[in-house]
């Protein structure tokens, strides 16, 4: 169920556009879109992690803006989606502090643009979300994707998205967008 | 099919905050991130629809940059995916565009987040796409939606994309990526 669900966006290890691992900039833009689209499928958390003190302060000043500054008259909306996110400073931080809050284990499922060996498909993620109380964390990356080492580190990694030919270039917001609506969405008027 | 199919992002007439009919800024993020979901999914044709000249250079500016400046040979991908952008001035302009590309009727669809009567579900859309030949252009408003007065100008409109709860407020760069995935996407994996 959704509220067993939370999603996390990596900033670090992720690899650039010459396969090295790097950490990229956090962009104001991940924030309030995946925070808007997490809050409309009703995810219980969205995790920023980054290991960068400056950009785990720079998290904080925007989510506060909106929280406590003018931002929260102007628009609640935004503050009710932001008060999802929480910064960590890796993803195994983040894993055991989604883990507390529950008794199952926690089943943290890798994502990325590229196929890969013993992949989860959608269809079999929907059915272990829709299980009372597990908890489930879906692991996104930001730049050219997760480093590998971060899938060794997860229980598996879901399908990737097929658009119609060989571009595949999703930016993560629309990504994301897309596999909750995959997991979450209500699906009676989609035909199979 | 996807190739007969295109998106136009409405600057005006849109609403605000307050319901009042402006123009919004078209921003750089809706430019590139709605392009490559549209290239991700074969779509024939992204219209960037604005009556604004300094916004309309501004679009031009951008696209260039990426189709013969340094961003060219920089990042390929991205070009490609800009080069499905036009300009037009109205939304008329975009209709009558992409018309004469098609000897059947074109199919305007307007988009938005709140339930309106007579609807169309996707999934009858899905099967209006699957026809040969039918072309198909899909509406979307920035700011706080399309006017009322487009509604009346286009053929149909399409039911809103619903999360899972009375929360809706999806960032148009990821709602369009949702129904782009609900019309086209590929769904051997995906339960009804």
């Amino acid at each position: 169920m959704a509220e067993n669900l939370a999603v996390a966006l990596v900033h670090h290890p992720v690899y650039n556009k010459h396969h090295q691992v790097v950490t990229t900039a956090v962009t104001n833009l991940d924030i309030h879109d995946i925070a808007r689209t997490a809050r409309t499928y009703n995810l219980r958390r969205y995790f920023l992690v980054t290991p960068s003190p400056e950009q785990q302060s720079m998290i904080g000043r925007i989510t506060s803006h909106w929280d406590k500054g003018w931002g929260a008259d102007y628009n609640p909306d935004r503050r009710e989606a932001l008060s999802l996110v929480t910064v960590t400073a890796t993803l195994e931080d983040a894993v055991a502090d989604f883990q507390r809050q529950f008794t199952r284990q926690l089943l943290v499922i890798a994502t990325g643009a590229r196929p890969r060996p013993n992949a989860i498909s959608f269809h079999e993620l929907r059915q272990k979300l829709a299980i009372p109380d597990q908890p489930c964390l879906l692991v996104l990356g930001t730049g050219w994707g997760l480093a590998d080492e971060l899938f060794e580190k997860t229980d598996a990694n879901l399908e990737p998205i097929c658009g119609a030919g060989d571009y595949n270039h999703l930016p993560v917001r629309s990504a994301l967008a897309i596999m909750l609506d995959r997991l979450l969405g209500t699906r009676e008027t989609i035909p199979t």
